[in-house]
């Protein structure tokens, strides 16, 4: 038994199975992943871990199951669930997602197969068992990876924290006591609001964090330098699971031209610029800009570069992510019956019908390039009707 | 102008000039280097870096600015001053500190004459007086390295919101609100419970955070480490304030044998266990501890290696850090004379009594060779008499 | 000067004539009226007095109008206002307000003309100038009594540090950030999502904390034993801004019958039960609960009471408060045009359909003759139709 | 079942024999006593009630019960001690009681016997055992009421939430965490620290706080004003654990002269002014001091007012409360033996030595007489030497 001293949830037991747990190189090396990757260069304190968010999700999933009433096994299963979630991560968490072939929840189930995780875990649990709830599947799966996790608790709480803005902070206590298992994990009907408020949270956390403006230039200039080491084979996606962000960042250093002139210029903070806003509100068909391939994009690029006369690589389209929206059928106990989060909820549907609202595809130059820009057309390029 | 979100202060403002500052290459650095070094290893939130440091520092410089009334440039001076003051800071801050021959403050000298930072500095002062500043001289140079500092409230404050310890937690207002300026620094007799509150919180942050067992062991190996590198000049002590913890792992990864070996085991946390400690509190000439020069060090632990057959660098002695406490002699303005805090706080008297409580030699070993050592009489190699 | 410590901002300085202002008695009476009335029978700590809430809306103000960059007499002005602004609020605060024929607002105003503090007013300001302030008019009314005024700002944060309850935290230095003076006082676009966010702390506070349904039984219980003691003229309506909390429960106290009855019950919490509730969601109109006048509701009360046999002031009919929704309107400065909130803000549109959701129609009995009233069918009493 | 949502702690869980024991009058009356008497007089926020401490405490004491392994009658036990074990506190709690013959222990044993409390808790418990344990007797009463109590935890915590100064926080875990049950109570060494931090921030909320110097003049007026009203037999101090704050406030207003006079001074802030302060420090026996008894202070009072020619009644002088300090014997568990804690930390024995900086006898008078003050030598009327 051990304590671990969490900054957001207070001293956080862990059983001796869960120390082994930890203990292992996979889950050592999360604490050398940035949970928010490079927002730390826009909010300076976000320089948190995701091993931290993995014991802090532990914790929070041992509260939820103690509130389900599940037995020792079950709750000790949840756990080590939790602890193991985010083992997939490539550096810089989802920043490097995006780059890569697989999700990191299919990078997680490959790493634990093939690493002395999976071989503790199966001391006491079927591997099969486990790799289903981490990718969401069945009650115990939503206590990990649903609408309304513990992960997601956790991230908020912890984001909010370390960056110093407000809106994450969330009922974990109301939200968890009003949850138990029916078919699946449902949310009983006093806890909408608890619900409510920590999908707000998440929707505020959007522009303000996850997607603020500087960090998706910032995101943007470092998947173009990640691109250009797996395609050098510099850094090997099969296993991008057995990077951290320093393998990364020395590995990119350590390279010539492109790469190391990015690296180079996220040390010193001299980031691209925004030379241009597309707003998905402002445009009748949002959904053609979800529908941009890498092909599209790269062919956008190339005409921009050819026009200004410069390499490819400095011009970054950054399409967003789809705002996704599941929680609008979260299943609700009311009345005895299972209803949809999304039919009892005024602002459930609000915030589905706001999930553009933050949206904009942009595109970035480096600065010595900027003012060339100006004179240019974009939405000619983009091929996307207003 | 500019706001900058601190997750322990809030927005801060920085003026055009101080922006400027922040983004040299030199500030931006820190960002990369951790306030606490390897205290992640025991602590998992505290990858906190030195870049938000310097910028709440200063925030508090001005704070105390405004409160002594100084006017705006004398403001700016000290509110640049902070922002620099620890630019010099090799990788993981203190960690490297004692394995070179010079001060953070001495390379932070050294550093602002030959970079920007002093470009841009004289534009506006005397880096002459800026350099007095930052090495405490004068009432300028108490507020920001003195006895009740500006740095040290901010790192208080800031590693207590980080590690989640709660004796770092301080009342600022109430020092910052009762300090003057006569012939120098000087704390008003109704701030000396301030000031015991804080010299305490310093106390109690010792065996906890700074020197907690652990991190002491993490240091030690981290520092053998170094020293290698150093030695192999594969690191460059005269520039260490230009490379980054990235660098240093980076490089340290690189190689093979003992220092592949110590960050392989710092990566996995597989640390060395400590197999003696000698008490000072169980000595009778404590000073005797402090005298161990690194020769005399080195020496005991080429016996013991000898002994038990083993390399010389698994043994790693660690000579405890000599707790200085000048605070017994910050001036206090009582009833119209300058006094010492010392004359006027029992409290301060005890904590002068009680510095060598927590302090203890130790002596580190690898897991597999720790049953080995069961064997010995260290206090034979150390010849210390109790 | 002085300085008072205010649990949720921090050390506050009052200037010598604030300091005249709250001295007086009628600011001192503060200290003594609840701010949420009885809500401390849900949420134990909601112990907090209006005069903190004024003394904390006294910062806000401030710091609102040195970002809106005023001259330092119209700082004071405001400054001031906030202090006196809720002056005229009766004992339990708004709770009583319901009762009585004038709002606060008004009663504010009347009492400003007859005491002192108008007098100490009168020596700096004109005092049909702070009259129009507290009640909202102009650029500067806006600050105190408007859609994003700071009394608002203060009051959320205050009553989620006292309830306990977070939803209230909110990102005040944002909002203050993006405010500016135009004909009015308007909201940078920039400031929207912090907006936002602000009209939802305050919507989700409405069922949690403002009409927690315990907290409507115990408000109905003490607005009818109010009611009496005007109606007997044991404390006096048009003075209601002499009276603290203690000497209504005095009052009431020193009675016997009903109004000692309900003060004893509310001592001893043994509330009233719900034996009805109409959800305005449910029902086609909701005005005609929102049009039911005091004649109508004594009507039903009435009825009620015959049919159970009980005395008509054992029947509470509670009518809930209209949720009126102003910040539809506020006005967003957008790329130099203003435009209304609603306009570009899907999630305060869906707050404006929402505010029903909570609301809804209640009846309350004695916990004795709850049980005979399972047999009644009250919606025939209310001749609302779904 | 039922929750309660506390401000310092969260969620709150009371089982129904717990919600029964809340929910008599005797512990509700709490919810009308304030924690800290007329301090929100100084600090305005410490508005808190005895009902939320007692809560507290309840959960205080549950942890500590679940880490000593206690069983679960054990803890029930435990936990109903701590809800009442304030519950014979008279109004403005402290305050009242050194105006009484009886301590709050001795009422609270009085009013179980004779109320519905003693009848609940007896269907579980025998009430001698509840009485010894409320009393600090054997290993469970120091839980409740020894030197390093779940009460005394609770109330550093809520006093520091409640009035704003960071004082009072302390390391409840790590406390709660190094406690065990050998012969009786012990703490482990590992806990030394952190029982230090905690005499600490006791330490440091006496002056700040508790013996705050306008928080004195406030009790000494209130106290006369109390033992007038008992003297009239308007208050009967046998049954003062029956009154609330607002019974004797209301019953002091209905007075005329002396009484009606002093409340409203209280009520409109108009306090006493300090004519002279005599510091313990000062002298060579400053138990002379404490051996003033009633009778010498009267005597005293009576020959300044008849030198001043003012009511006997103007003149108050206030004697410190004697700073016990049996914290220096509390057990600590080292290497298998008991020592005290007083022989294991130089702080604590620094404290003790410090335990008179901040005490000293003071005099006020009404603002209107201080100056007449001036020419009196206060000393020869006191008879104690320096």
């Amino acid at each position: 038994m051990k304590f671990i001293r969490d900054s957001v949830h207070g001293n956080l037991k862990l059983e001796e199975f869960e120390v082994r747990l930890t203990d292992t190189p996979e889950i050592q090396r999360l604490r050398r992943i940035k949970q928010l990757g490079f927002t730390y260069l826009v909010y300076p304190g976000a320089n948190h871990s995701r091993f931290e968010h993995s014991i802090g999700t532990m914790y929070l999933a041992s509260r939820l199951a103690k509130n389900l009433q599940l037995d020792e096994d079950t709750e000790t299963l949840i756990r080590s669930c939790a602890i193991i979630h985010d083992a997939g991560h490539g550096p810089f968490s989802h920043v490097s997602e995006r780059v890569l072939d697989s999700s990191h929840e299919e990078l997680t189930s490959k790493l634990i197969k093939e690493s002395q995780l999976g071989d503790i875990l199966s001391e006491k649990f079927s591997l099969k068992k486990i790799l289903r709830i981490i990718s969401g599947k069945g009650s115990l799966g939503q206590i990990i990876s649903g609408e309304l996790d513990v992960d997601r608790m956790d991230y908020l709480l912890r984001d909010s924290y370390y960056t110093g803005v407000a809106y994450g902070v969330i009922d974990v206590e109301r939200l968890i006591y009003n949850m138990q298992i029916d078919d699946g994990l449902v949310l009983r009907s006093k806890g909408v609001q608890a619900a409510e408020s920590m999908l707000l949270a998440r929707y505020f956390m959007y522009p303000s964090v996850y997607q603020h403006h500087t960090t998706r230039i910032v995101n943007s200039m470092f998947r173009r330098c990640l691109r250009k080491l797996l395609e050098k084979e510099i850094v090997n996606a099969h296993e991008i699971y057995r990077y951290d962000d320093t393998d990364i960042i020395a590995a990119a250093r350590s390279q010539s031209g492109y790469i190391e002139d990015i690296m180079s210029r996220l040390d010193t903070r001299q980031l691209y610029k925004r030379v241009y806003s597309l707003k998905l509100d402002d445009i009748t068909h949002p959904e053609a800009v979800f529908q941009m391939d890498s092909a599209k994009t790269k062919k956008v690029e190339k005409e921009i570069a050819n026009d200004l006369g410069v390499d490819i690589d400095c011009v970054l389209v950054d399409v967003p992510e789809y705002p996704s929206f599941h929680e609008m059928s979260t299943p609700v106990s009311l009345n005895g019956k299972t209803v949809k989060l999304g039919d009892v909820s005024n602002l459930v549907r609000a915030l589905k019908d706001a999930r553009f609202n933050h949206a904009d595809l942009c595109i970035y130059l480096p600065e010595e390039h900027a003012d060339q820009a100006a004179s240019l057309n974009f939405q000619d390029y983009l091929d996307i009707h207003k």
